[in-house]
């Protein structure tokens, strides 16, 4: 099965088209943003979510800023303005931000200069993850036994979530690839069921085999020995290895830990975020209740229930094994700061 | 607000009067078994559920299958086989098989005698929930600082779960009796939301403040401080105080240990099984994969969707700061062993 891109640039229009997954795997539509104030509504609904695959919206977005400024004659300053609204669109994802500032100095020479720029940002992005995911195949097979490892993995962090190949999902598809694959457990990660939704549509593509589970469930897969390793993404690592990820994730982590199961976060170098020293200095967005007391026109809680909804938590160093990009894998139980690997990151597009 | 109640006799038929636990909040409706088939039906459905309500089913199922017996003319192989087919049921929560065994020694005596003895059994449940949540709540304000007590519970074990009060939500209904209870964060508790659909219901009722989150989001809600206990109910106490409760219990109670929370269990004594020695000895019930794949008529995963579906888990004695029962507080991590305790069980009804 060959997947519909996650996201391009159409001439016509022009517009960034993103395969909408709030259908899946329902339905397979796509939304054509022409405007910036119709991306930032898809990036606020998740029909486009998973930090590399907003990284590569937040260049195209630039782009598309440009030409509705061209169309529409904006002055500079609402141009500027645009496009910072644009930037901070979700709070949490490091990388939107990220794709949006490299491109930007590519603004002056004009929005093919800027396309052609975004264009490399996600050539650069796929071949990161499928770096990264080599890394990672190469860490988990040097210290896991057995001919095929079975993986627990949280959220989606493949094609859906990136630009192409995926981040935790790219190793998945690597141990496969390599033959070493057994069985993946996939977390069905509430509220919004990216696991049940999108990563198991993405693993039955591949022929990969897998089981959806619950997200409470995890906590016992991992300690009754179900499981070789488990892999997650990353929205926002801070200096000190700290990881904010999709809510969910911690409880892993630190089953993990207690069951001496290793746990890894894979994310590009651009995930990285040098000017947040701890997990305390990321924001974590709340999200509207509705996620969660609703089911598509299904009211599931009583009238007038109130509900709490952070998107994302933060997994402390202490409790990752490593944590796997294209530039290096740190651990950081050994070296609690990733500058390291930052610092080898490839220079702007 | 009166709630309904969760089970009654009904001399007419006679029969067992369900509240359809299924179609909460959205429907108040019953469920009337007027053979025991129906009712092990009604339980495999989960129209009842919650381990002290599958105790007093038992025992008033024993009544409903004398009364079918009379009516069809069973013979006494016939009538054991099928008390014996209502005692397994569900093979997990050990109170079922304990209601039954229960009242079984009447069954000689006749409908009347035993009957009487479910009733019995009845009210003494509701006594040990009163008498067990005076001794919960003692045990927290002991040791927990500050004026008003935040609570994160899992699952539903209020009186839906049981005859009436609740045993974890018992616990937390006496606090707010004394004025001492803060905010109650209620997982949802996937995948069939005995959080949101049941517990919601029941501390809106009571005009409880709560708020109901992602089963996902327990750790880090423990994790930023904002709980000072979780307390949980319990399906089957092995002796040395491992405990098998709903999914997703066992990663509240790492969360606890790792943000040092007290992590508490609530349960009648009459969920302690001596003949159990550890958590690895408890059946672990699979319930069918379309629980987790489908959302009411709603398909959640792509077609042909495998899921991994355990409906318990184990929390291993060492994660639990104290089992509160209606005879005593066990600490396990000071004495690896309930069976003190269940001594004190008051005698057969």
């Amino acid at each position: 099965m060959t997947l519909p891109r996650t996201l391009d640039w159409r001439p016509e229009g022009p517009s960034v088209r993103l395969l909408d997954q709030t259908r899946l795997p329902v339905a397979i539509a796509f939304v054509d943003c022409l405007t910036v104030a119709e991306l930032i509504d898809a990036i606020r609904r998740l029909v486009v979510r998973g930090a590399p695959a907003l990284g590569a919206v937040g260049a195209l977005g630039v782009a598309l800023a440009i030409a509705e400024s061209e169309r529409e004659g904006w002055s500079p300053a609402h141009l500027a303005d645009t496009i910072a609204a644009l930037r901070s669109a979700r709070p949490t994802a490091v990388n939107l931000a990220w794709g949006v500032d490299e491109v930007l100095p590519l603004l002056p020479a004009g929005l093919p200069a800027v396309l052609a720029g975004a264009r490399r940002l996600i050539a650069a992005d796929e071949a990161a993850n499928r770096l990264l995911a080599e890394r990672g195949t190469e860490w988990i097979l040097d210290r896991v036994r057995g001919e095929r490892v079975n993986v627990l993995t949280h959220c989606n962090t493949g094609s859906l979530a990136t630009t192409a190949w995926g981040t935790a999902l790219g190793i998945v598809r690597t141990l496969s690839t390599r033959g070493r694959l057994g069985l993946v457990y996939a977390d069905e990660t509430r509220p919004l069921l990216q696991g049940s939704r999108l990563t198991a549509w993405e693993l039955a593509g591949e022929g990969i085999d897998y089981r959806i589970q619950v997200d409470g469930a995890a906590a016992s897969t991992i300690a009754r020995g179900l499981v070789d390793v488990a892999i997650i993404g990353a929205d926002r690592i801070a200096r000190n290895g700290d990881t904010a990820n999709k809510i969910g994730s911690l409880a892993v982590a630190l089953a993990c830990a207690d069951a001496g199961v290793p746990f890894i976060v894979a994310a590009p170098a651009s995930t990285l975020d040098l000017t947040t020293a701890t997990g305390d200095g990321i924001t974590i967005e709340q999200r509207p209740e509705a996620e969660v007391l609703h089911w598509g026109d299904a009211v599931v809680a009583p009238p007038g229930a109130r509900a709490f909804n952070p998107a994302f938590d933060v997994t402390p160093a202490r409790l990752i094994d490593a944590i796997v990009t294209e530039v290096g894998v740190v651990e950081p139980r050994l070296i609690a700061d990733v500058s390291a690997i930052a610092a080898a990151t490839p220079a702007r597009v």
